[in-house]
């Protein structure tokens, strides 16, 4: 296994690096010191991930000049709130970090987009490194710009885009990952190949047995395969609305069963497989998907281990959570749908026909 | 006294426009209707201003076709808290505020700094309309894109860039305005006079009179005036660092001043005029500045009614604000100069030398 660099290009005409490789960890300091004028450092972590990495992190921004501080917050969802960020902005002001300073953020998503947050609002905007330890943070949280906090109504539902100056990927992080944490990485991975298609489809279908056995020279491959996929998605419309609303398949659904099931019974990365499986049957219907894209995706998340869901949750509550999700966000009960690998569309679903389906995946028959 | 409408660019090549007039605020919601995709609008004001103002707002939002919810927070500079974000944050999902959805801030520069920064983070950026009802407000913070929040740690420490959808100045909202926030929205506009020079600085030497007995017509044009120069500096410099930094003349000495003296002891209209008066006598030896152009702008400033002040604060404490500020903010501890109308430049300046300064300030003999 080789390191990689790729160069992300966003709209405004700046680009930055992501870095592929193990070992990073002891290096992302000094490459960001050619990045940022200041040399004042704020790296944020959790308390599942400090104790394995932290100290590594702090000593490769040392030796690359920098003044070093750091916050350990809890390990969880629940971490992305106000408090937090309050916690963090008052770190920035303790540690004097000014608007050529930066935060790291070294952790999962919540830490990602709770430290990519604080660095978007500290002082108007300072610089952010993403150094994410999970799967799907390397996939998704830690690219695309979205930083956000959760508030009493609703997940992200505050937040800011911003780009990252720099995103180190360092496979050996996953060495600690807990099973769940793979699955959520595998489905995003999915999705992705789901609607980017071609190559990436096929390269997946082919290299899913490695994936889910952990070869690194495959898992490096498929994040590779995915930062390019979503970097030429968020390239194309930084901001939501047009082209990156394809980053949602799967996700109506997910956010409302997630929801129902009680944050955290359901991991994301199930609660995605299954929206995808559920955006599949709907779409026989609403979108002229056929039965034959239904059973090649099943076969897919089937060999990435996302089995589908035993338990189901009632139709009539998971309904009234996408209808909430609906209203908090001002927008319609939307779909993305996929009819084949690289073909996808969003569309406006009739009520009704979304609960009938919402009934049979109750039942389990559809 | 005829309406006026100027057209705002940035950089990003989108433009909004600054409507001029009395009796805007019984249009604004249909200017706005053009403008945003949704119907739905939350209207932020504070204690002091919604009594007068806030029926005939809702009123024209209601007439656009929007839903409309609005929140009053207390009036002053404590309201610009996390507090108060959190709480219009909430407003925002209880009402379903979408991405097509519209802030609109009532106010002065506080209401216009805290809604901002809501819309700005609300679903990570929905649209702002800035209605400002202060003279300051009007020239100052409703353009400029700076959004933002108080922490313990300091002003404005928190926030983001982002430009508003729209700015309605109307002018009869300044007929409740109290004196001290009139000196307050002079002092700015002496400020962007000296620093623009040439036909502004002119005019205002000329109008200085008319200004001060708030002759309307006068305003507008001041105003006017003012925004236009506002809008060239931020149109080619949106995040502050190259030539947006012109506009803290006097404010380096203001910030201190007004932390020393404690909030709301001294307004920040003479603390910004005794911060140019300050910085004209340090630039004397720090800069090249003639007493020629002292006696200059302060015979403007006393025009103005922005008299010298009688009390005076310890040169250390003043000091070590300064200091702080640098702190807090990673910067250095520099000045901008003007040595004429028209004619700046931010320097470094000695620290031994600014404390001589500040001495003599205190004496009452510089």
């Amino acid at each position: 296994m080789r390191a990689q660099c790729l160069e992300m290009s966003i709209p405004n005409g700046s680009t930055y690096r992501i870095y592929l490789s193990r070992g990073l960890l002891d290096g992302v300091g000094e490459k960001t010191a050619s990045l940022v004028a200041g040399r004042k450092a704020l790296i944020v972590s959790d308390a599942n991930v400090a104790p394995h990495y932290l100290e590594r992190v702090c000593g490769s921004f040392a030796r690359g000049g920098f003044e070093v501080a750091h916050e350990v917050v809890a390990a969880g969802e629940a971490s992305k709130c106000l408090e937090n960020a309050s916690r963090l902005w008052d770190a920035c002001a303790r540690c004097g970090l000014g608007r050529d300073g930066v935060v790291v953020a070294l952790g999962g998503g919540v830490v990602g987009d709770l430290a990519g947050f604080v660095a978007a609002t500290w002082l108007r905007g300072v610089a952010c490194v993403q150094v994410p330890t999970t799967l799907l943070a390397m996939v998704d949280s830690s690219i695309g710009g979205k930083t956000a906090l959760d508030i009493d109504a609703g997940k992200n539902l505050v937040g800011a885009f911003a780009q990252p100056v720099l995103v180190a990927c360092d496979f050996e992080t996953l060495a600690t990952l807990p099973e769940a944490e793979w699955a959520n990485g595998f489905a995003e991975i999915a999705k992705s190949a789901v609607i980017e298609g071609g190559g990436f489809y096929e390269w997946l279908a082919a290299h899913a047995e490695g994936l889910r056995g952990r070869d690194y020279t495959v898992v490096q491959g498929a994040v590779a395969r995915s930062l390019v996929f979503k970097g030429r998605v968020v390239a194309a419309d930084e901001r939501e609305g047009g082209v990156r609303e394809c980053l949602n398949y799967g996700h109506t659904f997910a956010h409302a069963l997630e929801a129902a099931a009680g944050l955290g019974t359901v991991s994301h990365g199930r609660a995605v497989a299954e929206g995808m499986r559920f955006a599949a049957r709907l779409g026989t219907e609403a979108a002229g998907v056929t039965e034959s894209f239904v059973a090649q995706q099943a076969a897919l998340l089937d060999a990435l281990g996302l089995r589908a869901l035993d338990a189901a949750w009632p139709a009539d509550e998971l309904f009234a959570r996408m209808a909430f999700d609906k209203k908090a966000r001002g927008g319609m009960l939307r779909f993305v749908f996929a009819t084949a690998p690289g073909i996808w569309q969003t569309m406006t679903v009739d009520a009704d026909l979304v609960k009938i389906h919402l009934i049979l995946w109750e039942q389990g028959v559809g």
